[in-house]
């Protein structure tokens, strides 16, 4: 079947399932080698990628939506999910479906935005029915994503980029053991330029934030280097109360 | 006509320009007298205030309602107004009209909550014809509001503290000319507590968006006050790219 044919199919499901014009789009961030990478989705037949997304029950909260949707996606859990800006410009999903605008999934649709954070290699990414592919991108080789999907991860990430000079990064994003290098690959990665190496350690070390290792990571031809993982209670502490205070 | 009347006889023109299932609640600050006052509604026979707002037309971006919105207020035409977080409990609105179920402003609303910083002196309360109050209360003896206006209130009054710490603030709500001490009074009043004046000043003075005047203010018994204004060019670019770089 085609993917209008599925979505015909199903209309009629849909309109008594979910709230109209309402749709949840989410920008997932995983970290791997060094890189920042975007869980994305492409529909049947389709060109363009897209973020995964979905709709809002009749008689279910937004957060738990956005909840049920990435769980679908990535299986799993316990993910960090924070909703950053809503997305209503008028014509900012009709085109897509233009070819069939009798569809539920054709008319106006207001999204709001949720960004996660997820432990790259807990996640296997599922394509739906609907969809062929489900993949993570490399954050700084992404195509055109369609309809506003970018304006979308671009307000994701600058929503990021501004945060992280007020709430610690890396909890959800980072294996339980990591390497200051690693640490500052990944400030990099979101900041999008490269950082001082004795500043970054020098303030970093200032959060209280981390637990150095006893054992430093094993294997390797170099002086091993030194493991840290996050202490968790001071890292909620500073992400819940701010690590910067200017005034 | 009760407040029940008056919305059965719209339901229909409702149902017919508006997307169902979304509102819009605005927070309008204010500055007056040293302290930060919130523009609040009372709908009619309705004991509870509330934030203002209203419904996006069908082909309407959101940000344009918001402003329409907002100007039916305020009479104000050119606010700084900026969307912050999206509200949609399953039963964040439905108490409010349970005894007129069949109202269209009855439904579920999933609502997009913008705030504003107006010039108090520049804004003129207006009450809507389904309202019998429009005014300016001070944000530190809030009442309880309807629905769940006063989470919607907190959740803009903590991002603009937040905001505070990576964005200069005070261009849309303080008077063209004003002292410094003024401005701290802004800030404290924000941020919910004194600061030192002498931090206060160097830090402010720091940011380099501030044109002290060559004429102080007249009048008073005291010693005439410097008076400043912002460079808007400066303070437009430090809005924009913030005035804290912490990596």
């Amino acid at each position: 079947m085609t993917l209008d044919e599925l979505l015909k199919d199903r209309s009629e499901e849909a309109k008594s399932t979910y709230l109209s014009h309402i749709s949840i789009d989410c920008v997932v961030f995983g970290f791997d080698n060094g890189t920042i990478k975007v869980l994305l989705v492409r529909m049947k037949g389709k060109r363009h990628w897209m973020l995964p997304g979905g709709f809002v029950e009749n008689h279910e909260d937004i957060d738990d939506a956005a909840i049920r949707i990435l769980t679908a996606r990535t299986g799993a859990d316990k993910v960090y999910l924070q909703q950053f800006a809503t997305f209503g410009k008028k014509d900012r999903s009709q085109a897509f479906f233009k070819q069939s605008p009798a569809l539920w999934h054709a008319q106006r649709f207001i999204s709001i935005g949720y960004f996660a954070m997820v432990d790259f290699n807990q996640v296997i990414p599922v394509a739906d029915d609907i969809s062929d592919k489900c993949e993570w991108l490399p954050l700084q080789e992404l195509p055109a994503l369609a309809m506003d999907h970018s304006t979308i991860l671009s307000k994701a990430l600058k929503t990021l980029q501004t945060q992280v000079n007020y709430q610690p990064i890396g909890l959800n994003l980072l294996p339980q053991e990591f390497t200051l290098p690693e640490l500052q690959k990944l400030y990099e990665s979101i900041l999008g330029r490269t950082l001082n190496r004795g500043n970054f350690y020098r303030k970093i070390m200032a959060l209280d934030i981390l637990e150095k290792l006893d054992e430093p990571r094993k294997g390797g031809a170099h002086k091993a280097p030194n493991l840290y993982s996050f202490n968790v209670k001071k890292y909620n502490e500073a992400f819940e109360n701010g690590i910067y205070d200017r005034w």
